[in-house]
């Protein structure tokens, strides 16, 4: 499963959504009161995909101890046409790869067409996935990278000199006075990079804040961008908006579902001093998306398990 | 998967619930706009027996022209202690199972220990699954069932002659006159049994109604019984005690949790003369209490299919 598979996938989910052809259904959420864990599932319907079911999983903290992924997801895919279960597919590389192709999809349409400078902000799991997807959008000539701990940044680092790609471990000063695009991939729960630090032009991609109280970057900035992203509603409660929206600095109505510009119904970014931000939330359908595309790739490669019901 | 092996999970389930130790999510529902499906999730989580996960499906009504049941279900069940998906168990057959162990937990401390002849109201697919059930409860002498089309009365009746019981097809009337036990599985939206027709002393589960608008019984007769549920909240509002509670013939408070009675909080029935209704809505706890019983079995009788993931 590649970033380029996953990038088709999720732009269709997003331009399906934005029709209305595409919906999310009520997010569940709950905690267990057993081994710390939350619980819960996203699901949805795509009726030009025909894309159906759900993701389940949620975050196990003691994990680690044990040898595995906090993070625990499975997808499980639904014929729409009949109700039967028609796969289950682990969940926790495809979401890597499909909030990985959020971000790709918004650099696509919003990023200016000469952006040269690469900044990604974080270096956790799923920040090399971000790096290996954006890249195949803009020709970029040089990565920089920040992080809280930099000597976790050498993961990064590998990608990037695999990809024949200068790379530079810098401050976040630096890194937003050079990149043309930013990608924030961090758990934060207050803003990494503060006001006044992005340049006019950016085009900054807010990946990691989809719970209420997450941030990642200073409500100013998110004031001062045109604000698009995965769904608007997510987007003003869990996602990078939600701040500014609370603090009354931003609109719900000026926030642009990145779907609507994949349509062709809104022009993107409008100008090279604009500064745009994609607030990736993390849908449902993203998943259903990928977890479709990933079934139908094994199925063709045949590398499916299948199990007789 | 017999009966017995169901009735002890399903009466552990509504004992955890009532001593708050389990709990059910809430309740995904929605018209996909496809296939004229109602699709979504019920989940839970007991602390007590750690059964983590969710039923997925949903009501295809297409279905039978292909040959497919229009009811699809599918358990996955998760484990609670590092979010891993543990196991996938098709629904259908545990829908029917997990609904008629229900039942029997009511029967069991709810009918009258000397009750001799039990009435089945319905004979779709459920209704056998409700008979075998309700069987092991008491020594039950005679069966009478009622079905709106006779002629699908015959599979109850060769059930009951597997039991070598006697077995009459017969009216509304004689049926509540003579019968101690009264089981209603139709999928009504109107009374099937009007008011008046059920005698003092009578215990009557009604195990059809899990929908708005739902109806199998007069609700003079919810008003006039004292009624247990598997979930107050549903009862009022899906269940069959919605009719009575929203023409305020019934208070929420007056239901009673049938796991308090499981508990020993309360006496169940307190006099012969009393009728004891039993509303059985369906909870998602029941899918993972059964599922995971089924899961035991089949790995203890080395019947289930492992996958590595």
């Amino acid at each position: 499963m590649s970033a380029a598979d996953c990038f088709v996938a999720v732009e269709q989910t997003f331009a399906s959504m934005a029709k209305q052809s595409a919906r999310n259904f009520p997010v569940i959420r709950e905690a267990l009161g057993h081994a710390d864990a939350l619980y819960g599932f996203k699901s949805g319907f795509d009726r030009e995909s025909l894309a159906l079911g759900l993701k389940s999983g949620g975050y196990w903290p003691n994990n680690a101890q044990k040898g595995l992924t906090n993070h625990q997801s499975t997808v499980f895919l639904f014929d729409a046409d009949t109700g039967r279960c028609r796969a289950i597919v682990g969940g926790n590389l495809l979401t890597a790869l499909r909030t990985a192709a959020a971000s790709a999809v918004s650099i696509k349409h919003l990023a200016r067409p000469d952006s040269k400078v690469l900044g990604i902000v974080g270096a956790g799991h799923q920040s090399t996935f971000q790096l290996r997807a954006a890249l195949e959008q803009r020709p970029f000539e040089k990565v920089l990278a920040w992080n809280k701990t930099p000597e976790k940044l050498e993961r990064l680092a590998s990608v990037a000199r695999e990809k024949g790609l200068p790379f530079q471990s810098v401050s976040l000063e630096q890194l937003c006075g050079e990149a043309d695009v930013v990608i924030t991939i961090t758990s934060s729960f207050s803003p990494v990079i503060a006001e006044g630090l992005i340049r006019p032009g950016t085009h900054l991609a807010c990946m990691g804040t989809d719970t209420k109280g997450k941030q990642e970057v200073a409500p100013e900035i998110v004031a001062g961008s045109t604000v698009f992203t995965d769904e608007v509603v997510q987007s003003t409660s869990i996602g990078e908006a939600q701040h500014a929206f609370r603090l009354g600095m931003i609109d719900a109505a000026a926030i642009i579902p990145i779907g609507v510009v994949v349509n062709g119904d809104h022009p993107g970014r409008r100008s090279a001093e604009e500064i745009t931000l994609f607030d990736g939330t993390g849908v449902g359908l993203q998943d259903l998306a990928v977890a479709s595309a990933a079934v139908d790739l094994a199925l063709a490669r045949g590398t499916a398990i299948e199990v007789d019901a």
